[in-house]
């Protein structure tokens, strides 16, 4: 490793809306020679690295378009060509974006490491719905989790995790809805428990069903249409209405509508 | 209430770093008639609030100097005069903020109210760390957590969530660190738990202590000076060192290394 070598920046590119990144990432993207970007990337976010090379590493939604290593190895190589390396992740790079493994491989290297940390979609789709994860005399704890249901699931119980938090977001759950809600409702969560599914947190597509752990498991993935999503448990939820944005496209929400 | 009412926008202010705002929120601060703001907002960001009037409401850490309800009061007063009135909370404004108590005093008059996102405490100490709050085959979930000690704690218990989580990050927690890690081993954590402590998470001023569940259990408070901190807890922090920044005030953080 020469002594020229880069830094490679891990950017939290926020939950979807470009102006909910942080100035620092805004000023380390006009500063990049190159970009490494995830599919999520907003375009008008791309766009503030003017003078970058962007690169698109097609991580969605935890599917891995390409592997893992071979970022890794793209990254090392990009910072012994250039000086500001950025690796843009949706959200915030530290929560379910596997940057420990870039990390990790970057230090092996000695190659200089910096995070910036991003606006994770739980605390913009809050924001969309006005809704504290906290409050006082309901909840004094949240809980961010994925769910693995099936193969391996005992070795890290994400269920333990849900039922004994006061509220809990569900990153990546929304494709397997009505199993999420059948094994909560079998480790003892009421049926009544109050569930918002947000979509598209923090852009102009947004949109939210207001719905129970005991329809969820009845109508599951009927409820959503694919696109990002969140599931949010708890009784700080109780109040949170159905709603869709004025300019959301009808014909890609016709089926969560309908359900 | 008029037509000409005004928005209230509850603004997250971030971490401490002045660039870790979003740039809504600095747009928002731009244009504002008025900032409402908490003790922990850094100068840097009030002074981007050119045109406002600037009254501080001094919560710090949980205390309340001004109650609740004259705050509430404030806002709907300020948004009967002016157009754009900004709430600027540190952190994220939803995350123990008590944020829904002002929203629900907004909504109940009639009067409009925004939330916008902020970068919270943990995800800038994971990123001061470089330590991911999830991580392959070790994490999987993260729970953040104010403890309760003492009166009322069995109304919401918070070591149930700590000890169902893999990962656990505790807000205003620090001041009774050694009582939360003893109550934690009784309710049957490691005590080789790894814990980071983080004080002054993004700021120049940062200091870590690399502990154990049992270490804190015997020094707690010794370990930390005071400042903002939080107590992080779970296996991903294994390999986290103790350090302080260059910057760091010696004298005020002579206590934490001699602890």
């Amino acid at each position: 490793m020469s002594k020229q070598a880069g830094t490679v920046h891990l950017v939290g590119a926020g939950p979807g809306a470009p102006d909910l990144l942080t100035l620092r990432a805004a000023r380390l993207l006009a500063q990049a020679d190159v970009v490494f970007y995830d599919a999520l990337v907003h375009p008008e976010t791309l766009a503030l690295a003017k003078r970058a090379e962007k690169i698109a590493v097609g991580k969605r939604c935890g599917k891995h378009s390409t592997q893992q290593r071979f970022i890794n190895k793209r990254l090392l190589d990009a910072a012994r060509k250039y000086s500001v390396v950025v690796r843009l992740k949706g959200g915030d790079p530290m929560l379910f974006g596997r940057a420990q493994e870039e990390i990790d491989a970057l230090h092996a290297a000695g190659v200089s490491c910096e995070v910036v940390p991003g606006i994770t979609a739980a605390l913009a789709a809050s924001a969309d719905l006005r809704t504290s994860l906290t409050r006082r005399g309901v909840s004094r704890n949240v809980t961010f989790v994925t769910p693995r249901v099936g193969e391996g699931e005992d070795a890290s119980d994400w269920k333990k995790s849900v039922c004994n938090a006061d509220t809990a977001v569900m990153y990546m759950a929304a494709g397997q809805a009505a199993i999420v809600a059948a094994k909560l409702i079998a480790s003892g969560m009421a049926h009544d428990m109050p569930v918002a599914i947000v979509e598209n947190a923090s852009l102009p597509t947004m949109a939210t069903i207001a719905t129970t752990l005991g329809a969820l498991q009845s109508a599951g993935e009927r409820m959503t249409h694919g696109g990002p999503a969140l599931l949010m448990i708890g009784r700080v939820f109780k109040h949170v209405k159905s709603a869709r944005s004025a300019v959301t496209d009808r014909d890609a929400l016709r089926e969560v509508l309908s359900a």
